[in-house]
């Protein structure tokens, strides 16, 4: 059960109205990542949660994500109000303007119908944290973004609000997921098949533009990393020089799949 | 620049085609967390990004998906071929049976056109990565539990290849975030305001169903945190006992805004 | 700024789950006419309206639709569960069973994600309080053939408690609308023209399949109505019969456009 | 049966080409509240209807919307066209100019495609009725708002014109529900349940910014409304305060919950 | 300007009514290839359309298209209509039977809302054209489809009536395209590059499942077409044997964008 | 299976980047007729096709489409990439600059996310080609429009590349369409109704505005036309004056149907 206070969570102060600016700001109110995105997000989860605690914390942010739709809608009604009658702002934003009158409705800065498309909702608790986590850090740089194209104080006071509180909620998510010690060879129950996880195939390669080598990093080299390299490329070389073996396997498609024999059994 | 060669990344076996599961196959090839996500998501970002060795990463990996857009694809055609014909199996998916006479298209489960909505491209590398972490990991749970409904062993053969390949991609995406030494508050330019950024804000209270308290765990307590008790319960009290300070600020609202006042100078 | 009180606030029981009814229920979850859209709907007028009254109503109103989208979640989430293994089940609705785990998400009966196009917000209180009455009739049909359907009679108790809050907020948004004292004729500033208003176009003839004629009623005749018969068809037999007036106009056309050169001065 | 007639039903003449009004205008061609939604939401209710009086009212006004399109969309043309070749217009809407070549289409001032998710259509006349007075309502104050927006004489003719029939159109929607005799308690077959439909929930309360208390007018006093103030806020305070009584319901859900005991057997 | 008669364009006589099928049959009432996807892609290209004769085509069939849409409409009307108050045929379209109390509205058969992302209007006559061709061949596919999957016999003569007009659209749209002499050359006003446009990219390679060779036909051999064989794997080859030239471009490179040097001025 | 060459088919030397034209390039990137839609219509079109050499067709330009994408983002991002720290150049297009830091993503010009409602896949292969054309003459158009508002020498250099490979496309599938023999009378497998097929239905009337008669073309007349004149116009005056035959049947309506009574046995 909800209920609303009327009182804002963070006081708004708008000097000018500034109705370019409101639009940029609608991102955050009906965009891919903003307020009410995460506030869906984390509240639907919370209703499917099996785990009192993290639903409880899934809970208590997805309302504070509520509280902030309402700030971020408080600010940018006071931008985009000047729309009603000024004609050079209307074409900011002209659905705002002739549709709705200069009041705020769950759009992007691009018009574009907030949708729960946007929304990263799977009913495996481990999972949904790691999308909370992502969605937060693009929030951060979003607030960060609308901050650097802000000139006006009160704004980024409220926006600079608003960001802190994305990355207190990433910290949340972060320490809820690594206290339920499911690193990502333990997603779900199936196991990945032993040697071919630890294959990294070199689907790009080429010199580039600037003649650098195919990168290496940690992410494909060192530990259990096994590089495969080209296999189209191989499998073609193959074909043209006749190397397929008998049972009618190349050789970078025998590489990638013989460790799939030992296929765990469902 | 692309080649495509005629031959799947991974040899497709089905025997009989069940119309019902190549339906739920399509959350692969046209759904949210599917191939095509995938593949755009990490190509698209690595078209954006300037840093050569992570682009390369992307490039590797958002072509790798492309291969499996290809290998789900061909299965789900196997599958759907006999809503050309059959008025049972028609009824399983009758976009796919009317529209596409049996073939696949970018559809999901449910009818869905694709939407590239579905992707999160912000063009910060470390956030993308994270956002691409949570991919795989959703799409890791979606193929398990499409193998859960699988009854063809050549068909779970394939998802059991293209789960484990989610895995991979997991880890180096992983490795590439942590190779770039960018925690939660070093996201971006703007650090969040100090001391704001370690309340945790007990926005959702009572004793639940089964008389629980309200949770604590690593998420709220511990380390820098400090909870801020139902805020908006707070103001509503500090409103009927008339306890608002002269300022007219309320306890609550104190406790949450005091530390932005030592906000970073943009 | 918003609390969320861990209670629902109508209590639900669910005897034996029903994923098929589950996934109907979902109109009022994620639909069209569902609680979402009534609680986005009124929340966000609420936060463009300038008359502090009735931007409480809409407030109060707003809220109590954000706890009715909770107790709707929470009796879907109980009869789709079972979708996670039931292979029978999932076929009511394979995106909730793979890529939900039998979790609701923000999706209709169909499966299409929830859309702001569903809402309807113009900034003119009287209007978006007519749009609002309009709105609530809707779910109070919705509601009703729901209960249609269902056979548990947990879930019928608390889709009548629902069901009968719609017409509670349609009774309170028409006291509002008839407390403004703005009837058809007085919406915005700009009058209609006057005679052409009392025009009905009676563009649809014939004597249809059961030879009836051209309907009457109160909504074409008494009062100041007047009625053009038949405009295009009138027009067609001018032309063919030459009796276009010198100045190029014809019959019907002269009647309908003639009582616009009293056009109110903008 | 339809039957064109190569003649507006409103002669156009535009002035100076506006691209950038032309842009505006959309809004009533392929915009939410536009004349191909009323057009479509009146005829394909009137095809549901099995009431030949109402079903001929619903094709009359149907079809003229069609015939309003086309005017909009004519108009619209006009002023879109120098789109095709003049750079600083291109940039009002690009999708016209470069999809386009300066022609309308099905899109909306932020070019968003028209979808039938803008349609209220319930197969249930008395409700469909009610979507329709709230329909034109919205439509006429777009209207008002394009008059606002435009400067060419012509075009405001014109717009003048629409806008008048849509409160002609209100006019007739209203009689004709009047003449149904079906106010909102009697929507449908299923009564409410009698006493809560009575009771107002008070969920937004405080004295927000300028210390006013809540508001009371004829949508929660007077007649039969009681109110029951802020519920969650009483059962929060049931909970600290031990108050629950011995069946576990606490004072609030009491007062919500009692009046259903006595509800209508279905 | 439209006039309506009520009568439709094709007496429809329904025995039993089949949900199911009256579900498939909203592919042709709000499907992507549906009669209103016709009626408004040629009603609207005929809006935007400079040549009077064809603009009277354009709006001769798209005109006719909107009598379409009311067989069709009636059709599914008429076999949705049991979804009111059975349970099964529910199951069939459960957004119909709630959402619309079993009466049609327009969406596709699996429930997505129509949406003029469908249409395909470029204001440039001979490619309009050529969509429209394209447009009757799928809608005529789709009604093929849809006899095959229906059994009552008066359902299946409209089916004929309505897929043999697209035929006799089709065939006006060829004769129209032919008469403008705008063959794939003179598509536009600039030139394509006179060489390259004859190069065909083997882009696809490889021996298939079958072992067979690339394939050749008339659209890569014979007449002016020269094959470019698999350019990607050519330059990879040139990267690894250093056979780039002094310029830094590879054979297939060089191959591929000689041409362009004489490219026409614009 | 694919492979990706770290080098673009076409080298781009973009001169100053041009944020307003980098948003119109976006149409070619993630719009209606863009390279994604002209990528994934022909890859899955080949996936779902049984004709080996027309399939590998498919796939050819499927994939090279792929690496025109690839051209185009690359272009994009150019001209785009001023947007993340320019104000001005922000305002050309908000979402880019707030939610993609200046990178591109799968929007077209407007800001509207990509969508499978774009493709044009039937599974008829026939059918599909023609789809195909139709979509070459569009993107070859948009191409044109484009180099139309293009200021950059390099980029119109890389815009004539990428349309002539258009054209190129758009004679293949023409030459692969005709070397299949399937006229229109013979699209799938069921005939049209032999006489109706060749009435043109004259649904539009009238002199027009300049007096014009109705058109007549070798789209209605010649061979083996028979026009059918304003069938709903015969069919009221039928009723009016009496003239409906005895079977209930008007002079129009037994034109139009009776060729229907020789349908071919299904």
């Amino acid at each position: 059960m909800y209920h609303h206070l009327k009182k804002l969570m963070y006081t708004v102060n708008v000097g000018t109205p500034d109705p370019r600016f409101g639009n940029m700001l609608l991102e955050q109110f009906g965009g891919a990542n903003g307020e009410l995105a995460a506030a869906m997000q984390y509240s639907i989860q919370g209703l499917n949660c099996d785990d009192p605690d993290r639903k409880d914390l899934l809970m208590d942010i997805g309302t504070e994500e509520l509280s902030h739709l309402e700030v971020v809608g408080t600010l940018a009604r006071m931008h985009l109000k000047p729309m009603k009658s000024d004609r050079d702002a209307a074409h900011a934003d002209p659905l705002i303007a002739i549709a709705g009158g200069g009041g705020v409705s769950l759009f992007n800065s691009m018009g574009n119908a907030w949708t729960a498309d946007y929304l990263k909702i799977t009913g495996e608790l481990d999972v949904d944290l790691r999308s909370n986590i992502a969605a937060e850090a693009r929030a951060k740089i979003v607030y960060e973004r609308l901050i650097d194209f802000c000139e006006d104080p009160g704004t980024i006071d409220a926006l600079q609000f608003l960001m802190t509180r994305e990355i207190t909620h990433m910290k949340a998510f972060t320490a809820a997921l690594e206290s339920m010690g499911k690193p990502a060879l333990s997603i779900g129950r199936i196991p990945p098949t032993p040697e071919l996880v630890n294959q990294y195939f070199n689907d790009s390669t080429g010199t580039g533009d600037r003649g650098e080598p195919d990168s290496r990093g940690p992410w494909n080299q060192g530990g259990e990393w096994k590089i495969v390299d080209a296999p189209a490329f191989q499998e073609l070389e193959s074909e043209k020089t006749g190397t397929r073996a008998a049972n009618g396997h190349s050789r970078s498609e025998a590489q990638m799949n013989k460790s799939t024999s030992a296929k765990a059994e469902k």
